[in-house]
């Protein structure tokens, strides 16, 4: 069994080789009318995708599933209609391709330049949400990369029919139906042999919990772009505005608690602790978040609860807050440098060299003074969408979207020169 | 034992984080003085150095190396002055750290711009040739990456006598010994041990021949730059100036046999084979190279053996060329894609639209039109220096100079911004 899903994931990564080397030279108006050709077709099939939905979920409340996975899992008309607006937005984007990131010439006048293409095959692997199945394949597409889905087993029907519109949409523009594929079967060997396509498949970005991400770091031989978690700081210094501070550091934790980019842990100067660590402690208290401090916070307020050296390490995703008074930046730099997760810190303060500082010092994707982290985001950046976030250091970081989904090659032209020595 | 080489390996990894981090925030003077020193002690220490390469040769030569490894292995005293020259280049080069990549203004006043920074720690994995000692050292301090070194048990007196000139150099700018470490063993085990240090070491860079680079292919989890073969490939079109091809074929696959750049395959249009094979193939056999050929490279000289399906994939590294007659550029762009290692491929035409079809088409690192595939080198695209050439999509693609030894963060500043919604 295990061999048969094998072998069909390999037909499906040689097909998909192949439609990626001819996508990538599909012209720009070509992709993006496809991209407003499945938006169009999402819009048609919309009751048959609502219905597959509706049996999804029916299905997974059958099983027994939290009330967030099945928020998560859920269509309403509105993210149906989302969903087409996205591809939509994706097809107003700039072409990523061909773009041109160097040029010079050679003494010897050969020319080079650094021109951007695709990667080629890009694997996403996900889960409960349906709606990254047209996201996925859509940035895919308008980056020229054949794409290979594979999503969760509770999200499948859903998925199956938001991929059957798509497909048609694809069609109508003339594209092959191997550009985006999605893996035709819930069996979870089918994730083991996509991760085996190192031929095939030249990056694989998986979309979910940290539980579902560490599978896949574990077994892929195939690069990843991937955050395994979103455990970000935001430090108020001795120069902070406390105002400003209140604000952002309520907006960075409580705006939404279960994204990436939502502040876990406060690190305070101790230089203003007596005056700063109070205020806000308690405007946390008061939106309804646990707080759990070292000593000096559990002095604030009887709810403030110990932390442990765990909870320094701990991506909480909800409604608690670790707070930690440091000794200035350095402090702060080190605690980040040493608990963090390289993906998003934040600094509140009025001295710009400070500021610096910390910008330079800190080992993360994104570093933000004096604003929330939760802008960690490619749609806040400006980027249009994106297809997740990077902790690694390696090709993409930070958000990802079109333009990091493509690579680049060197393109010399001459005339006849020939390499003396 | 390979329990004590690992932990040897891991505190020198945790000694090189630490160093990075510090190098990573080490001003572009001191860089560039380091390098400069360490030029000047490589000068000081030439007669030691060229006494522990004396031993190294006497060694290999005892146990029977062929003569192009111990002429790899043999340090001159033009080598050894090449050496401490080429890291005074390298501190003329313009630093590739703080540069700006990108910089723009979200419509709500957040400035985010795209900064470059070091990789962090880079682990170089080479074999006989002891200059790579001061050339890869160099390159990762330039671009304030740490490094671990680890050359071939062949060339590890004259290795570890760099090595002490380069410490000396380094130590007089003040750097840390962690910044640059060789590690001090011979033990094969090393080279595993370091393979698993990849909560260390950002990127590992193998230099040598196919059979290391596979090894470490296979055992990694560390991302590499690396190129396993340079299968490259020279195509004459149907508009071909023919003089112009004779000259860069000859060039393409004989300047030197043994570097990746060198052609392996020669390709012909089918529309010009009754003129231009036989002078191109006649070219070669003067100039002492072997052909191997189809039935009609066969057809123009005796000398002409027959070229079997593994002669499409084999890079000879030596006066060895195969040579077929394909159906146009099309024909042409099938056999690279499918035959080729994705390194550097070049097509001679007079025919623009023809060139564009090739260099649009050809999955490669560099592609040339009317120029020879020797250029496929970091100097010779004025970058300065190389660590290497990658055939990889991800990161870094074709030379990896110290703009390729970086990576990037994303710093955001505001004024208080919080996130809506």
């Amino acid at each position: 069994m295990s061999d048969e899903i094998q072998a069909t994931l390999n037909e499906m990564g040689r097909r998909a080789r192949a439609a990626g080397r001819t996508l990538a030279q599909t012209p720009t108006d070509r992709r993006n009318r496809a991209l407003s050709l499945a938006a169009a077709a999402i819009r048609t099939d919309a009751a048959a995708i609502a219905e597959a939905n509706r049996e999804d979920v029916t299905a997974a409340t059958a099983k027994g599933l939290s009330a967030a996975m099945i928020d998560r899992l859920t269509l309403t008309p509105a993210r149906i209609e989302s969903m087409a607006s996205g591809l939509e937005v994706i097809a107003t984007l700039s072409d990523p391709l061909g773009r041109v990131l160097a040029d010079w010439t050679r003494p010897n006048g050969l020319n080079i330049s650094r021109v951007a293409v695709p990667l080629g095959v890009i694997g996403i692997i996900y889960e409960s949400r349906p709606n990254v199945t047209a996201d996925a394949a859509g940035l895919c597409l308008k980056s020229g990369n054949a794409c290979i889905l594979r999503g969760g087993s509770e999200s499948f029907r859903s998925a199956r029919a938001i991929m059957a519109a798509l497909t048609k949409g694809f069609a109508s523009a003339g594209l092959s139906p191997d550009a985006v594929q999605m893996v035709p079967t819930t069996d979870r060997a089918a994730v083991g042999a996509m991760l085996r396509l190192s031929d095939y498949i030249d990056v694989i970005v998986p979309r979910g919990g940290k539980s579902l991400v560490a599978r896949v770091v574990e077994e892929s031989r195939i690069p990843l772009f991937h955050h395994l978690e979103g455990l970000c700081h935001t430090y108020v210094d001795a120069a902070a505005d406390l105002e400003m501070a209140r604000k952002v550091v309520l907006n960075a934790k409580m705006r939404r608690t279960g994204i990436c980019g939502a502040t876990e842990t406060l690190l305070i100067d101790r230089a203003v602790a007596p005056t700063h660590l109070a205020p806000l402690v308690l405007d946390l208290l008061a939106a309804g978040c646990e707080v759990r401090g070292d000593a000096a916070a559990q002095a604030v307020d009887p709810r403030v609860a110990p932390a442990d050296e765990n909870d320094w390490r701990t991506e909480y995703l909800d409604a608690i807050i670790s707070v930690k008074v440091v000794d200035g930046v350095d402090g702060a730099i080190d605690h980040i440098n040493t608990h963090g997760s390289h993906h998003t810190e934040a600094i509140i303060t009025e001295n710009t060299a400070t500021a610096e500082t910390f910008l330079n010092c800190c080992d993360s994707a994104i570093v933000l003074w004096n604003a929330s982290t939760q802008f960690a985001d490619g749609g806040e950046f400006g980027m249009g969408a994106e297809i997740g976030i990077s902790t690694g250091k390696m090709h993409a970081r930070g958000p990802v979207g079109v333009e990091q989904l493509c690579t680049f090659k060197y393109v010399v032209r001459g005339s006849g020169q020939t390499r003396p020595g």
